[in-house]
């Protein structure tokens, strides 16, 4: 008995103390949440209006260009941009509905809000997927490599079933979980290209479709083994891409992150985006790597079409990497076209008045380039 | 000119506004986590004074029970009890930093947080794994029916590869969505046992290895596709269970919130977890499962052993198909005994002084069950 009043009273004082405490952050909540939807209320009516104007000032400017002197277009131009800027990747971002989770989220997930509100949560996020994604380049360079030096040196030229399964499903791993992460950096404002995403799903599903590619054995099966081999080859050159885009994007983000211009969650992914500086380095190795894979595609629907193997994953992956070439170009084109835009207007706004380098490139771009 | 002078105009009044936004939105986040972070202090200390005390209240009772008069004892271990809901379910529990979200879950998305602040949000996420759950068991009971019957009445006694395939494909993913989701809800508070999430680690690795099994065609498919036969019975029956199963746990938990006795978020999951009410339909139902889920790796496991066919994946199925019967077993079995001792404690408590429903369940026991 001597031991149980003590207990009883210090049982009832914390007992007393969390449900005070849990008053309080009752009290907290609803309270921080009542702030915040005045400032969500403002935000939107703010948006609405940028709209309209940036609607009215784009028709102005498109009817009449004689009736806006090309200094005050520019400085329109540029106080709705920052403005933009402001409510869609400030702090005020953070307050507003997030954007639509997708379907893929949604599917692997369920309906949980992976939108972190703190500025340097989302960062942090952002960081950690440039450095997954090094070391991912490491990886793609390495195991197809291996698998191809081992192959020539000690299977005898032939490759044995578990390790390029094993490959495979590491591939299918590797996308699905690139593409979460892409979608979940999306929702936190990112402006990543939708091709890049798609082009994930697609790898996805032939990653999986080569997991139930039987991997053909003795004899005659250097031959029967040619698709897998040149699947290998090309996943080498996408390592060595991949390596120099990273270098290249990283320090492009952080120079247009130290000019003010870019939105800092930009993350512009796939084979083609980051082409500058080692512009003339990159681009030829993009447009060889698209040309390859499409020659890989073209390889396997004609086995399969003129019938030397009839399996449909033949099919079906011969499909999917022609889609993915002809989109990879497709993309890699449009980039360099909006570059060529950007950079002939710098061109024409340095000739008119003096050159200001802060002037902002055309936003309807998301993924413009550093000039 | 005329257009230009009001469009600048409100151009500035614009900008002037979202900057003006921007700052109160700061300001607020800013102000808002200084409060949370004295609530927070607070919250880590009352933790940790709960901790101490629960131990030496342990101790005590341990060591003399007549010291403590029970009537004292049960006050004090509901006090501490309902002192721990409050800080680890109420909205304390959304200030405390979130676990640790786990390998998985970072492993696929990165260090993103997926833990809800309201509480809302919270039961929105339980409400549609739920929703989700029932709706899996049902194609998890229709898959596997369909194709055993187009193969005895259509496909003439032989399962071709794609359909078993398709099949295959969906449980990898039904399995991957199912251990991310489960681990978004243990993030969230849910006292899920560690074992059903292992379990599904477990079944994803197996669908994923039967992706890569051949499926033998003619002559004599019959017995080669006797372990795919075998397989889709099992999965028949677990369909069933979990159907079953899914009506019981949210019964049980809806009458556990109803009582106030459970943290909302509980999710029991598995083939044992929900055993009461139906209890006696479903636990000859469950025990039958595993000893039958043990028998078809005994004879996946003799089939490679004994000689018959020599693929790694048949090794690999049959070895975690005994794990996942003897882990399922054990938990079961757990789950019990810690059923039956609540039950025991609660006659004593009853003969002791009058019935009380609002007594609580020895709190260390996570998913103990409703009396």
């Amino acid at each position: 008995m001597g031991e149980a009043a003590p207990l009883a009273e210090e049982a009832a004082r914390l007992a007393e103390e969390a449900r005070e405490l849990q008053d309080a952050a009752a009290a907290l909540l609803s309270k921080t949440w009542k702030e915040e939807q005045a400032l969500r209320q403002r935000a939107l009516a703010l948006e609405s209006d940028l709209k309209r104007l940036r609607s009215s000032f784009d028709a102005a400017s498109k009817k009449n260009h004689a009736g806006l002197d090309p200094k005050t277009a520019d400085k329109i131009d540029e106080e709705l941009y920052r403005a933009r800027c402001l409510i869609s990747d400030g702090d005020v971002a953070s307050l507003l509905a997030s954007k639509d989770h997708g379907w893929f989220l949604k599917m692997f997930l369920g309906p949980v809000n992976v939108r972190a509100t703190r500025k340097e949560v989302q960062l942090k996020v952002k960081e950690e997927y440039n450095g997954y994604r090094d070391r991912t380049a490491f990886l793609f360079l390495l195991f197809p490599c291996t698998l191809l030096l081992l192959r020539s040196y000690i299977w005898d030229g032939c490759f044995p079933a578990l390790p390029v399964q094993l490959y495979q499903a590491w591939l299918l791993f590797l996308y699905t979980s690139l593409a979460l992460r892409e979608n979940v950096l999306r929702v936190n404002g990112s402006d990543i290209r939708p091709w890049w995403i798609f082009h994930h799903y697609c790898a996805m599903l032939m990653a999986l479709v080569s997991l139930t590619w039987e991997i053909k054995r003795q004899p005659d099966c250097a031959n029967k083994q040619k698709g897998v081999q040149l699947f290998l080859v090309w996943a080498m050159m996408q390592g060595v891409a991949m390596l120099l885009q990273n270098r290249y994007q990283r320090q492009r983000l952080y120079t247009r992150i130290a000019l003010g211009k870019a939105k800092r969650m930009d993350v512009v992914w796939g084979e083609t985006a980051g082409v500058e500086g080692q512009l003339w380095l990159l681009c030829p190795i993009l447009f060889i790597l698209q040309g390859f894979e499409a020659y890989v595609g073209i390889l396997l629907l004609r086995t399969a079409l003129v019938g030397v193997i009839h399996e449909w994953q033949v099919i079906v992956c011969g499909a999917l990497l022609v889609l993915m070439a002809v989109g990879n170009f497709a993309n890699t084109v449009q980039i360099l076209m909006a570059k060529s835009r950007f950079k002939a207007k710098m061109r024409r706004t340095k000739s008119k008045h003096d050159f200001d380098p802060n002037a902002s490139p055309p936003d309807s771009s998301p993924t413009y380039l550093r000039s």
